[in-house]
């Protein structure tokens, strides 16, 4: 076995979720994804835990939804009870073909969130990491060689994750104690959001694997402005380019997609907090030196802002204020690498991708 | 998708396990027996049922297996619990190298069998279905090409299972009210046992896809004389051959193999109960043709008897009777089909192959 998997595995049994003894840990992830997934099992054994092992199908999956009825969609008790006994639930995904569930009919899949809700609010208040495993599908969408996308995902998983830390520090003690942040970008993009009194998370791959980001909520009802997305997105199956919302008083009041608009229509939809934003996130993993359609990725790319619809995070969610509650969160990504900045506070911080506490920095 | 492979899920979903609206469905299948989960989920929704697909990984079993300590061995809450909210179980055997767990210390696999008994309890009490899907390496067990394997399988699946049903009750009807078994083969085979009280069971692609047997549970301490099992058995991933048991007052007393003698003594220290038989079983189905080392389809054949070492199946143990308890269930096979013969109460009901109610028997 390709000595980084093994690698790839000990981050995420021993750094992300602290796996020991007596643990009932839960593993779900693609076939293409076994080599980690024997890995993950040889370590949970190795350290004395339970284990499940569940590899998921896509081509299942899709028969599935498109088979049922939209009404006949309901919560799995199968997996809520599987969810409730576990500590540790490891999530690996990978794809055979990113486009199986293509044909889905978006609005079956967001029922089918919806309905499942519960299962994933219990799953994030256990120890939970999700990962990607280099798959020729996968590097396929990246538009990458196997072998070259195997070295991408590996260079950006199998690295010093106390040294990431200190570095995203440095941002999470500007943003955190902030009240007002504006990201503004070119002509297309200029959104104020509150986010006083929320707390702003340092990812170091706890619950990501590639982590590197710093992230909090905005106060649900606080977002103005209007936002370009000008990466594009996967979303039930299917690419969303150049996303434009439009907020006031923190909902999206207009929406537009070049590509795919139904996708976000049907995830505006899905419920009330679903034209909210849960999430702002600032990627500072400057491993990660291209964009490859993936969001675990892409959202932690260095010079990137993204903005998630839907659920806030509950450890972005200070004690006494509104925490966005949704079954969705969609992350979507602003480049600001060119004729952009963040503002806290009325101060720039970021300009052009270069942090205030970096080199080159220019006010 | 091979239109065998549907009618091979229709037989799975609407014969053996009558999948409806509101049924929670489980299905666990290896990843090589992709199609045939992919056709079970699109029936299931199109029956407006539940479903939670679990592919397997025999290369995680076989790491976790050989890596944690057999005192660190528990069962897993997680399983019992996805079971315990289960209406429906379909497990689809396949494989892509079936010596995969071959290198596991026996002692590990029964002690993992026996902690997750209550589980395999459980499922029991469901609606369940177990099947094979014809993979590659299935067929290379069968010393076949995947082709012809195809072929054998799909032949002995999808079948008139209601013609199976009425043919077997003749042989039902002889069993059921009986006392005493005998089996004769050559000088190798003479055992007898009760079976007094128990009720027979036909078997028509209820539980075992494909089926074909009549089976029952010997009286636990009636069990006398010696058993040449003549066809091979795969357990734990291990193959073990020529099986020889002594029994007095139904325990065996002496055991020995030509092969993997040492699986074999794994199996009956499991626990109590696998040092005793659970099931008599006599072969019926005459399209299962050729012995093909696996399990599922060599105990149907016709010419065979089998018997298991371990758990009794609850409905072939009589009201007021004792049922044999175990977490072990071990198949073994006796080819009748030469200088053998089956006695019921005294009288020959099989000679040679050839039942009393067929053309060509002689008493």
């Amino acid at each position: 076995m390709d000595p980084r998997v093994r690698k790839h595995a000990e981050t995420l049994v021993d750094h992300s979720t602290n796996v020991g003894p007596d643990d009932e840990v839960l593993v779900r992830g693609h076939p293409a994804a076994e080599d980690l997934v024997v890995a993950v099992a040889e370590l949970c054994g190795d350290r004395g835990a339970n284990i499940s092992v569940r590899l998921t199908s896509s081509r299942a999956s899709r028969a599935y939804r498109r088979a049922i009825d939209v009404d006949d969609i309901s919560r799995s008790e199968v997996s809520l009870a599987s969810v409730r006994e576990a500590d540790v639930s490891i999530g690996i995904r990978a794809a055979t073909n990113t486009f199986e569930t293509s044909d889905v009919p978006p609005e079956k899949s967001t029922e089918l969130a919806a309905a499942n809700k519960e299962i994933q609010d219990l799953m994030m208040e256990k120890r939970w990491v999700g990962t990607q495993y280099p798959a020729p599908a996968n590097a396929q969408d990246a538009e990458m060689s196997t072998d070259a996308y195997e070295s991408f995902v590996w260079n950006a998983v199998n690295k010093d994750w106390e040294a990431v830390r200190r570095h995203q520090q440095q941002m999470v003690e500007i943003l955190d104690p902030a009240s007002e942040v504006r990201i503004v970008s070119g002509d297309t993009t200029d959104v104020r959001m509150s986010v006083d009194g929320n707390p702003t998370q340092n990812d170091y791959a706890e619950h990501n694997l590639p982590g590197g980001e710093v992230f909090t909520a905005p106060i649900p009802d606080s977002v103005e402005g209007e936002v370009l997305f000008d990466k594009p997105l996967m979303a039930q199956g299917r690419e969303v380019r150049d996303v434009r919302l439009r907020f006031e008083d923190g909902e999206v009041v207009d929406h537009a997609a070049a590509k795919n608009e139904d996708v976000l229509t049907a995830v505006l939809n899905t419920d009330a907090g679903a034209s909210r934003l849960g999430e702002l996130g600032i990627g500072m993993n400057r491993d990660i030196d291209r964009f490859t359609y993936n969001m675990l990725f892409d959202e932690k790319m260095g010079d990137t802002v993204h903005m998630a619809l839907g659920r806030a995070y509950d450890d972005t969610v200070g004690d006494g204020n509104e925490g966005n509650d949704s079954a969705m969160h969609m992350d979507m990504i602003v480049d600001m690498s060119e004729d952009s900045y963040i503002e806290v506070d009325g101060e720039v911080v970021q300009r052009d991708g270069t942090f205030v506490f970096e080199d080159g920095f220019e006010a």
